[in-house]
């Protein structure tokens, strides 16, 4: 693989370097470095390098993105949204193959390199979408790494055959069990979690719940979910996606439930939705909890917002935790970069030597800036190799 | 002045049309229009045409843009903003007049055409910033109409001499008289009201106070507002902006406060703030209470968040009120066009024959698409004209 020099940039923490790329990981970050004969050689022209960005939760299997505009007209409840979607699948002929591709490569163009993706599982559509994602998973290798969660988005107890489904999902390679709402959607806390506990037990593979459920009915399944965690010993393998629970509670029962989350290395996905209470980043990070950023659903039959730009979800995280001071914004920026790795368990990131060369070059002053402002990305740089150039793959 | 024949667009509505543009107003609207000879001819070539943009509620005269990059170190109170933005003022060599300019200019190029822009006034600036924003009103005139309200960001009451300046600043041309916070900045909710009102009747201007009191004290300054609207026959004259507390109290308090607001047609301003209870929408048009959108500051000491983008703005609204549906999203979008000019008093706005020809032309395939994905602005028409093209002023 050949070498890369990337001349005159400037870390996060200001400092101006050259960076050298080596067999596809960062060999050294300096002034003046030499290209070894035979090197790329790329000029930074002062910009900011940011890591690699992370979209630790989304559906791309959903996704109508470049597809003709969808007119939403549903319902308001969840379960508004889960039959409108499953109806709409077969009329807007959504491929999931399709759709995975095209906003996992606009991902890619705008900078983020690994992706913790949900696949729909359901005895409707079998597993077609996790059948999609995994071969996305192996065509995008090398340049972005994918995470597939089997995903029960209709229910798991409820709907017989989909535990099934779901454990043949994991034999054929996804990567984390899924679960959802247990008592909202699966009518049976204990039955549910015990389930996916299982599951996520037999196969060896970490676990992501979807826990949409207000105040006590989803702080009784969070404390269920961290009385298993610590039960099986699988601490630094849970993630509880959402949590809204936890920004419902009242101040002394959140940092108790903080507490219980810390003590089972539980890590929490955040969208950050204007609209809903949320579990505070400060807080969380404070209490010794990881919680990390994601899109969630990207212009599909939920919602139409969302984008495959993790700057623009870090600008979310910001204003919804009211981070105004740069050293807030960096923490909103650790969201999709930093702690989400950690949170999903993704190697080798970071913009250190031995690290794998996955970097964003763009042209802001600071990370706040390139947060609040989202500029165009000059360089993506990834698998040791620029992918592509403002905004677009190579 | 030139007539303008813009052919094949879509209105918001989805109507294919051409759209004729004489003596800088809308003349018609029809298929296969033809131009008057030495018409300019404009190809829309399918793209969505949107009224002109409004921003409701902003500080010209405070934003860094385009400015070295702040970076913000402030506390989190209130009382912390304020007193930063004094003291950083000077340390940063702060040109209000350039600034405002800077901002009001980039809103141009991205289809915003009319603006509602606060001015500080206090002892140690005096009317500079004030006068800097007439300035700029006069500049921009016949392109882009400009509000200016004085407004006591420091405090009224409790900074003796500013009543007196805020008298001066409308004897010198100011729009609106300006309030703020009457119990938690100027500690005398009667004293501080009594004042605005009777500056605003004595000069015959609108009044638009900020009101950034939570809960019941918010509530408290909300009823003396309506009591000083109605007793003085200020129907249409008033727009609080803020009115976190309506977004604190509960579901039967806050109906009983939208009806009374409706009952003194006070509207409202919004920023939609991810962080903070708000006034919803839906709930305000329901009871008849115009609300309208702003960014509030824009890349200022107090916050480095906003953009010159309606359309993002737009997008917040629509994500705090979860706004799913197409039709949500029109609501959306007529919070920074219709409702704005019906609340902030800005005539001849709209799509129809008759009214000034100020226009914005995206590729989209429907409202709902430009204000979640804010493409670029092909066509700006203001004053009859095309005054930008692709995001930039011509
Ligand atoms: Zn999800
Ligand atoms: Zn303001």
């Amino acid at each position: 693989m050949k070498a890369l020099l990337l001349r005159d940039i400037r870390l996060p923490d200001g400092t101006g370097c050259d960076v050298l790329v080596e067999d596809g990981r960062f060999a050294a970050f300096g002034r003046n470095l030499t290209a070894p004969s035979g090197a790329a050689n790329e000029d930074g022209a002062g910009g900011l390098l940011l890591p690699g960005l992370i979209e630790g939760h989304t559906h791309l299997d959903k996704s109508l993105w470049d597809m003709p505009w969808y007119r939403n007209e549903c319902g308001p409840l969840l379960g508004d949204r889960i039959a409108n979607e499953r109806r709409q699948r077969g009329l807007l002929g959504l491929d999931p193959a399709r759709q995975a591709r095209a906003v996992a490569d606009r991902f890619l163009a705008l900078g983020t390199t690994r992706i913790r993706s949900f696949a729909d599982v359901d005895t409707e559509i079998g597993l077609k979408h996790v059948h999609a994602l995994l071969e996305l998973r192996e065509a995008q290798a090398g340049v972005q790494e994918i995470q597939v969660v089997a995903f029960p988005q209709s229910g798991l107890l409820v709907r017989p055959g989909t535990l099934e489904l779901l454990t043949a999902a994991m034999a054929d390679g996804a990567d984390i069990v899924g679960g959802l709402d247990p008592s909202g959607i699966d009518r049976d806390p204990k039955g549910h979690l015990d389930a996916v506990f299982a599951l996520s037990g037999k196969t060896g593979k970490p676990l992501d719940i979807h826990l949409h459920e207000p105040g006590e009915l989803g702080a009784f399944a969070l404390e269920l979910t961290v009385e298993r965690t610590l039960a099986l010993g699988m601490q630094k393998r849970v993630v509880i996606s959402h949590a809204f629970c936890l920004g419902d509670v009242a101040p002394a029962r959140q940092s108790g439930l903080l507490a219980l989350l810390a003590e089972a290395g539980i890590a929490l996905a955040t969208t950050a939705p204007p609209s809903r209470n949320v579990p505070p980043v400060a807080a969380c990070r404070a209490a010794g909890v990881t919680i990390f950023g994601g899109n969630d659903g990207i212009r599909d039959t939920w919602t139409p917002y969302g984008a495959p730009d993790m700057l623009q979800r870090a600008m979310l995280i910001g204003l919804k935790n009211d981070f105004r001071r740069d050293d807030q914004i960096d923490v909103a920026l650790d969201c999709v970069t930093g702690a989400a790795a950690l949170g999903c368990g993704f190697s080798g990131h970071g913009l250190a030597v031995g690290m794998l060369a996955e970097a964003v070059l763009v042209d802001a002053q600071s990370v706040a800036e390139a947060v609040v402002a989202q500029p165009s990305r000059r360089l993506v740089i990834s698998g040791g190799r620029v992918v592509a150039r403002d905004n677009a793959l190579v």
